[in-house]
């Protein structure tokens, strides 16, 4: 729980609960975007200006495993490790962890690429160089 | 293709799309769910009204695999696939295909099961009926 | 109530429910501009095309009087007159209405214009076509 | 811009904004909605438990002006007032500024009452308490 390359805070907003009156699954999904988009801005990659450049950085697969849900007024934060997974792949380990008691609330897995402007995959510079060779 | 136990047709909203000018990946998770809940009600099972009942069904794993992506106006259709998976859960198979050239958008595999009033895993007796023992 | 321009169908989605148990307000914003843009389109005017041109259809303002709310499986449709504010702004009256009793849920007045590539605001000729002197 | 009863900081999360680049028109009620409930938080109502209690707050009217759009990665705040509009309903004047330099982007003005278990509107003691005799 301590190895994570970065941590987000965030709270739950009521507007996210469903008529169950918990967190909706698909929100989940834009808690772990924020993060990845939070994180890459750290290590200098905009998702947005590449995007505006036709550079799109894009999801191919998602794993989520559900564990417990989020409620209205939950505070939590969001863990990720970020790794290559082939030539042109990478992925991001993400984890959800309700606060103050680091009670796990999801564990996801999402693989993306870079598509360039004719939609074909590679790996930008900026991205390579982050990965290595690791 | 032609093998699905539920067809539903649905159109892209504008405010659906994102930056990168198509669909964000945490809507396919609303298009998934919402087929899965209309389904559910064609076959009798009001996932409302089970709520309000304190019985939950619940997501607990989701896999995507996000093969094209849905841009502005664009139709489509999801198909389902509704079976058991253990004692206590269920799975859906559910595809993504635009229109009319049916292709391939999103393969998605949502696994769920029933929590009672207690937060137990349990398979409703409405379920049980319909998966049998497929 | 037989006086739109336009009407379009529409059906709650679970996930636009909140803790409530009714559909989200910020969600009538949803269903009202996925109105307006599919009567744009009807009349020849694609909103995504015309925002890939940068020449963006932007809301200035928005009135919604929330009438009755909206529950989980109600069918319901949006009625819509469109008609010119002033010089360089239109405006869109949409009523939403439950099905099948014509419930009146929501009565919104969106008003807005168009701004060219320098954020200007301006009437496009598509639209002052659509207009005329009315 | 000094007078606010409350104020809320956010930031931008790239799945609000929309095909045009900019944060889409309804998720700014998203951003004053979640205002709202940590305001009433901060001064001991909890929306969430009260509609658990089967007492509903719920928005009547809503006027947006929308002055300036907010982009990926804008920081920003919500300023709240909150006041007596009449015996059975309260007003909360909100408005959005981006930071640093405090531009106007949206003012809002949200009317709202509450229901009790039958749908009767009425105002709680915790909330008349607030308002006192203003």
């Amino acid at each position: 729980m301590n190895n994570y390359n970065y941590k987000l805070d965030f709270k739950v907003r009521d507007y996210e609960c469903d008529i169950q009156g918990v967190v909706n699954n698909s929100v989940y999904q834009n808690y772990l975007e924020h993060t990845r988009h939070e994180y890459l801005l750290d290590i200098g990659i905009d998702f947005a200006k590449l995007a505006a450049e036709k550079i799109n950085l894009v999801v191919v697969r998602a794993e989520l495993d559900y564990k417990f849900p989020l409620r209205s007024g939950d505070e939590f934060w969001v863990g990720l490790n970020f790794e290559r997974v082939s030539q042109i792949r990478f992925g991001f380990l993400q984890d959800i962890y309700r606060k103050p008691d680091d009670k796990l609330i999801v564990k996801g897995r999402i693989i993306g690429t870079a598509l360039n402007e004719r939609g074909r995959p590679f790996l930008p510079k900026v991205i390579e160089d982050v990965l290595g060779n690791s």
